[in-house]
């Protein structure tokens, strides 16, 4: 079934409010014990995030035919992990960043003590939906399970922390672009893989699906990075909201510094088409994903 | 059966060798990329702990009759949520300790950045490692999922993490007993509860049994803190590990500053008390128990 009124942005819209409303459901209220922790962990989670990897989930769930309304605690519980690493990302001792889409960062509203804890309470916080039976209505508890080794994965040592690591030390030594995309495969490409295959998951996916979205999945993840590298260099700093060439200034790895602008672009489309190409096996039920990688590049170019 | 020559302290040396195996086995190695990384999560883990935690949750299974060896795995996880916890309240924007346990902090070897990002990897490594289908044997997948949710809400920002919170905020201001019963019935007490939680779930404990242990979990958790506070005063530093009075100085809530150090004491002793009671229903098979809870106790009167 082709929808030719479909629109991205409208979609978007309403997948971040379908998710936002979730979030806000699933995580503890600022009038629970301690009120300034839960106020904090809100705080970042409800700063204006574009929700990218709950609405990749939910899309893929979708592709395959499968029920969101299965998929959304998972959704949500990335989002926690996603909002937890940004906010240890920013903290002096990492990234130093003041701010984060416009507004202050955690550490700069509630200090540097609470910034470190509202994240670890973000990370658990993904664990306590995750395990929680009475979310996750008839799916097998097997399967539950499964959802959570496939989001802790792509969240630890050898997932999202370990990018971020090698992120941290890259800044004290020229890297290559092997460096460079290991980097971004973890830092950033493993847990948005991690979203695609709990959704094809859930979705009740078949192997060939999940193989295909696999490779959408690692090839999307890449393809996020480089535009974020390209945007901080021809952004203004109102769309950005932070500081254009805050990368640079810090002696950061990025695409346009090892490929040029150029060679950057070209490698973001690359990524895109490899993206699409995956997804040849479906029919328009994948048409939220193809459009959202096509977007990811395309802001950009 | 009582075993009269039993000795607490070859018992514990015994279960501190099989975790730290366990441990070294669950845990990925240096040679994991990234291997700083790994490095860092492995010198906290391995930095002399006294394996309390999953001690107890050997020890609450072995009460109800179970078999240690399905526990081993929560276990470690529940070591790797406390290591990563020891790591987290060391750093300079928290307690800002040089030494643990008579070791450099891992922020002190590892640096701010890589010291932060070994928390979270330890953090989400004990759930990677919780969801590993592979560790659970004939465990049926629902209680897999039990202990996963019981160890996230031990960790998480109502429990161990809460009382974190509340206790950085503490140093700013005088608080009563009821606030600092609170900072340890959640700091320290939350993931011992959780421990003993596990412990006896895995072990088949019957309701009744559930709730003895956890009255048992509730006041050995709380006695657990007396102690180390008392110690802060009267240890002398080569037993402590760290600076004596290092508590007072930074103006820390404490039982001897708001009991005195006799009225402390006999919080103390009546904490072990109530632990002793709650295990009354239970045979010789409490004896580690038992002992564990009086040891606690006695090493500060």
């Amino acid at each position: 079934m082709v929808d030719h009124d479909w629109q991205l942005q409208t979609y978007l819209k309403e997948r971040v409010r379908l998710v936002d409303s979730s979030l806000d459901r699933f995580l503890p209220g600022v009038d629970t014990l301690p009120t300034r922790l839960h106020t904090a962990m809100r705080y970042s989670v409800f700063a204006g995030g574009k929700r990218i990897r709950p609405i990749l989930m939910l899309a893929a769930c979708e592709a395959v035919g499968g029920e969101m309304k299965k998929v959304l605690p998972a959704a949500c519980a990335i989002e926690m992990v996603h909002s937890y690493s940004l906010i240890h990302d920013d903290l002096p001792a990492m990234d130093d960043d003041d701010f984060r889409r416009g507004n202050p960062t955690n550490h700069k509203v509630y200090g540097e003590a609470t910034a470190i804890l509202a994240g670890d309470g973000l990370l658990t916080e993904a664990f306590i939906l995750l395990s929680n039976k009475n979310i996750w209505g008839d799916i097998p508890a097997e399967q539950s399970l499964e959802v959570i080794n496939i989001i802790a994965k792509g969240s630890g040592s050898c997932g999202m922390v370990g990018g971020q690591v090698v992120d941290m030390e890259a800044e004290k030594s020229p890297v290559d672009l092997t460096t460079l995309e290991y980097i971004h495969t973890h830092k950033t490409g493993a847990l948005i893989l991690a979203a695609i295959e709990v959704g094809a998951l859930l979705g009740g996916a078949s192997a060939k699906q999940r193989r295909a979205l696999r490779n959408y999945g690692e090839a999307a993840g890449l393809a996020f990075q480089v535009p974020d590298d390209i945007l901080d260099i021809v952004a203004d700093p109102s769309q950005l909201g932070k500081d254009v060439g805050s990368d640079q200034q810090r002696g950061k790895a990025t695409y346009p510094a090892l490929l040029g602008l150029d060679g950057a672009r070209q490698r973001a489309n690359e990524l895109r088409d490899v993206a699409l190409s995956a997804l040849d096996i479906f029919d328009d039920s994948a048409r939220p994903l193809r459009e959202i990688a096509t977007y990811i590049v395309d802001r950009s170019c």
